[in-house]
């Protein structure tokens, strides 16, 4: 029906130009906004789609300083509210302090399927920002609005099996971005044995779009060997005998959603899921990439252990020594930790519990770090103990086990100990 | 699981007496409300809606005044801004401009559950408003935001049946403002027939309860009475035969969602949808209460017609061109009709078309209207120029036929050429 | 598109008279049921329902004689077979031996509905059967074939909720058959609250038609009265701290599938359920009326305790020990239980488990049993084994507490004893 | 909960020795049945798919021999009845004349997913039937057991599209048997395009398993190719563009399903389903093999258009015209079309509408008819009259088009004139 009505608006009999994007911009800004903003906002978004690059930069400068707020009508009307304090003078100055912008993409957020365009736009604008960080200030807007629209409490958590629909299916083979899906066979060892799951957020608006997912794998131990997770002929464990669920992977889907995060959540609410289903798992970590390591290690060329693990000859326990030194040692200028996997884990409240070398034999593997790999543990009861720990800077969370890695400490027995105990709440 | 932390949360051993609400809307807002905000935003919701009356006013007191925007602080970044123009200052400005309560409400708004309990939460707030009319500031808050979350993008437009679950039923039941739905066999007459439809819109975050619900009539002729339309013993129509949908109630279900309206969207919806499923109904009109009309009588004490329609011994016709005078002349101070559903409709892009005396006859029908209805008129063609022409004030869109009752000039016959034009596109 | 193809069969350019529907029988029996047998199903169909009752009576008798098997042509067959045991003249044998009508119940099956309809038509033939005997063979042909539609792997076990579509609802309404429901107040209160449970049978071809249903309660003690079940005020119980499950009220639906029965296969299925949802529950019993007991009590009519029951003056105890008497010792003449109820709940494998006086105080409950009702236990443990004592004839499966009520042993403090032991799988 | 009862039954610490499948049959057949029917019933299955080949075999001679009906008995009671015609002899007759195999598998088909295990079992006893046709009386009794399961009335016809799961495209990969998917993006090619469809029917007791399914293409004239209607980079056409529909492939799914028949009903239904979606679809046409063509054409052996025709050397025009033949005139003994997928499409209604030389260019095609393919075409409104002239032996239904390829008289324009008036209900 929509589409039809389009059309006519387009008829040839039309005397006057078609109007420009703007112009439409302009009146869903006004009052033709208000009997037929929705027919309006979708064509906006059709035509924005239409458009050629350049036409879609200036729209974007159209937006950054057209529908810009005025600094002088804030700072006055700040000051009217200031001395009469009244409701009336609130809004008059919340709203001068709000460009239109805003109020515009609220407004284009009404057809079905805008969410998604918009999320779309954004792609577009994250790219000309490269080259124009004055559009920033419309980049604060969108993220404004779409954490908004994406927050927690609107998110849907699915889970992703063989029974989805292969439309969907054909997205996670697209998104995945830490350890390639090479062909459905593939996804199908990640997706239908018993011992394997894998959740996804959608918004409501965008129901055929992933917005972020977790590959999970159930095992009977903590495992040190991304490959062997990933293998195609092992043979699965019934999951009501399995005690760790392993977090694998985690990417996110929309580039258009940078910013937005939605991993803390989405972990911590599978760790309630698989609790749920399953309640014998005691064990939530990851198998997580170290990407930061031997670009570390190369900054510390003298060092001849350091060597020894960039050139491939070192023994599994220095490449798992320096590994962990680097997890606990390494930090950026402000005292966050340098490795990015990590800085996301430990802001989410989970402490590093121990590294393993040769558990990612690949190619990338071996470049970004020597083949090592880390887990990061999620034990909910410490969540908040840990995450106070960490923003305080008072300690870096970590197990026993890592901490005796990093000091070379560590008898081979204590790694079964320390082991088990991750299983009754290991502490730093 | 989540209900078994809160649980731990308040055991009795806890020596720290436990924290205000507003002690934990403080942590919300900060660094706490980053690993671990669902379960506190969960936490501080439950405590809400077990707080005393008066604590509740302190609750809003509190967002009022303690999480105000700073306007000095407002006009100095205005200030730096204005002179920079950088994307930072910019930020900073935007930042401090918006008043921490909102953040707040975001923040909230992350549980399953979120969004009902803080539209729960608003019908409070609109209570403590009439006393404390200061309070107006943080429901401009409310409504900015409730307008986000709640656009139309994000609306699911439901179909309401004889099919519907018992528990969505009860609440049409409930919320039903205009003609009570008495018992179950009263609901099912309005819902079961062939010829009855009802839709109404659900926000995915709330999925047991509509917003907002229509009633429709599918009908051979413009109805003239409601008792008729819901009369029990009428033989249902077979749908295919029928040309006329009659829009004869509306309602909004949850107050706390006073100042956001749905109504535009949903009639306008539903014609759609009402057009692809039978594409030979060709004329759309509510069948509408004049809740004004005898209070405007009452204003024309002198006139002998006013008085005889308020004492009940008018003619049928003399009801008909009072109500069509009322209807066409009567104007608040800014020249809007005084009429409020008129004002809807009309703000709709509706025009005018037909009123009839004898169209209700219950008790409130007889003493808003002395039994007059009108009729408004929506065609999808005629909606924006309708609405253009209202808003600039050039005419009123009306019928030709209600044009002829104000003037006393209609003839009878003239009453079925009329409605067959009405089939066609009638012009004002 | 089916229904205007048959609009063009009936076009009145038709020089012949309409087939009548013994025609269309035959036609469907033979070779135009094979390109366009859906079609004339329907039509078939579609005619029946518009026959009138003796033209009914008449499509009754042609199934009946004129779609009989032929006993000689049987008999020469069975010769042959026994003769050759080929295949060919096995299925020569068989297929003579199963009268035609068979078949053309069978074909009548092929449309959407069809089944539906066939259950209505036998509706029909139960009432006719009454007055003319002979029909009975073609009955037992439709019971042949409705077991076998009607089998347990069809079925579909659905909860009844107050999530249900209100037509569903409407039906559990109509067809409750043991404690009428009035309204829908008292229906909510069988559905809704936390710990009131209702679950259905329904044939994949027949959605919105409930086979049968049982509703249940949860409870802390087996339950002594059925107006304290339903009654409108009690507070609900959380079901997790509840252990037993009363089933309180099962009907049938479904008139024309009398005598396949889905009783005894419903509640196993759903003590199943049950259990897996709430695995603390422990004792699953009926609460059951006595519908013989007042009779049997009028044929002891010299029995002073027998008089007193009658006449409402006995004491409660004196009501238990005679309802325990009826139930254990009053049979059939071939040794039968009496009581139909007990037949049926004994024949699944459960236990006669207690009496209770002034269980049931309605009208119905003390005209047919003096207020007076029964537990029966279903124990899955000891169904099988109940079962065989039972068919067997060795004994009556019934707990201790009802045999010393029936020989007034029964010491006050044992009840309490006994109800424990209940909980612990309770021998007879 | 019927697994860990299962378990309970093989325990090692049991005694006696565990039963035979034999003798849990017999108990089935028994009162055992009555109070634990589907768990036994379920036992059985399980322990029918774990038992070696020579077991199976046993186990199919103990059905057809010891489960087998008393011809002397059936005489007798055929007797009795011939002479009493009472109901109870009519019962005892049909009951001796059913053998108890029949029972013992609608016993068998009572737990969840007994129906497919008997599909499969059924793929055992056609195996076995190769080398035993004794065994044929035992698969005469599945047939008729499952004709009245599978009847059309309890089917599902679910489109399948690129939204399905996964776990039912991997079945539709494996079982699609006239042109071969090769992969997930093969698969794509024939779901997701916009001018493409796909449908099966499923029964309600095998959801994830489809019985048959048919592949249609979108087009705007009659296709003349597989490859072209297969091929990757066609660009797809707008559906409501389109006018004809092309089923160009339809496999039967399921072995043990052999001999019941779904095609006939799910090209018509289909038919329907896509007249309703897309009223403007006038033709609709197979792409069909013509497996016969080449053997015919040898037999042939002395006819030099044959000879050429198989060497591959023929002008099109003279392959149409000897594959226009063959399908005319080439005949089994008793008179049908030699062409097993010609009798198939011709005994449904069809008519033999054209042939296309290079239609087929695979390696199979060319050896089997040399490149040429066929179309049948479906009119609705003929099929009864198609079906009915071909039943009685009057004349094969074909068009002009096909009957003037044969004879050689075809000019080049007649094609277009043929093809428009095969929009308008081509007569043969």
């Amino acid at each position: 029906m929509l589409s039809s009505l389009f059309e006519r608006r387009r008829l040839p009999g039309r005397a006057d130009p078609a109007r420009t994007i703007e112009d439409m911009c302009t009146a869903l800004l006004t009052e033709e906004g208000e009997v037929s903003g929705i027919r309006l906002a979708q064509t906006i978004l059709d035509t924005y789609e239409a458009l050629e690059r350049e036409q879609k930069r200036a729209f974007f400068h159209y937006l950054n300083d057209r529908l810009e707020l005025d600094p002088a009508e804030v700072a006055t009307l700040a000051g009217a509210y200031a001395k009469t304090g009244t409701p009336e003078d609130y809004r008059a100055l919340t709203r001068a302090s709000e460009p239109r912008r805003q109020e515009l993409l609220r407004r284009l957020n009404q057809s079905f399927g805008a969410t998604a365009a918009l999320v779309r736009m954004r792609v577009d604008l994250l790219e000309f920002l490269r080259e124009d960080a004055d559009l920033k200030r419309t980049d604060f807007d969108f993220v404004h609005l779409l954490r908004s629209w994406f927050n927690r409490g609107f998110l849907v958590l699915r889970q992703i099996s063989w029974e989805t629909p292969a439309s969907i299916l054909e997205k996670i083979v697209a998104y995945e971005a830490v350890h390639a899906i090479n062909d459905w066979d593939d996804l199908r060892r990640r997706l239908h044995p018993p011992d394997r799951r894998c959740f996804a957020y959608f918004h409501p608006t965008m129901p055929d779009e992933p917005l972020i997912f977790v590959e999970v794998a159930l095992t009977r131990t903590i495992p040190d060997s991304i490959q062997a997770v990933l293998s195609g002929d092992r043979p699965p464990s019934n999951p009501e005998e399995t005690s760790v669920a392993v977090f694998y992977s985690i990417s996110n889907c929309q580039r258009g959603l940078k910013g937005i995060s939605f991993g803390n959540m989405l972990i911590k609410q599978v760790v309630g899921e698989l609790s749920a289903e399953l309640p014998q798992l005691k064990t939530f970590v990851t198998l997580s990439p170290i990407p930061g390591l031997n670009a570390w290690l190369r900054a510390h060329d003298g060092d001849d252990t350091a060597g020894a693990v960039l050139s491939g000859t070192a023994r599994a326990e220095d490449v798992e020594h320096m590994a962990a030194r680097y997890l606990l040692e390494a930090r950026t200028p402000n005292g966050a930790p340098l490795d990015p996997v990590e800085r996301f884990h430990l802001g989410n409240g989970a402490l590093v519990q121990d590294v393993h070398a040769g558990a990612d034999t690949s190619e990338n593997g071996l470049r970004q770090s020597s083949g090592a790999m880390v887990n990061y543990l999620y034990d909910l009861a410490e969540i908040s103990q840990n995450h106070e720990t960490f923003v305080r800077g008072e300690a870096l969370p970590a197990s026993r086990t890592i901490r005796q890695k990093a000091a070379r400490q560590k008898p081979a027995r204590q790694k079964a100990a320390d082991q088990a105990t991750a299983r009754r709440k290991d502490g730093p």
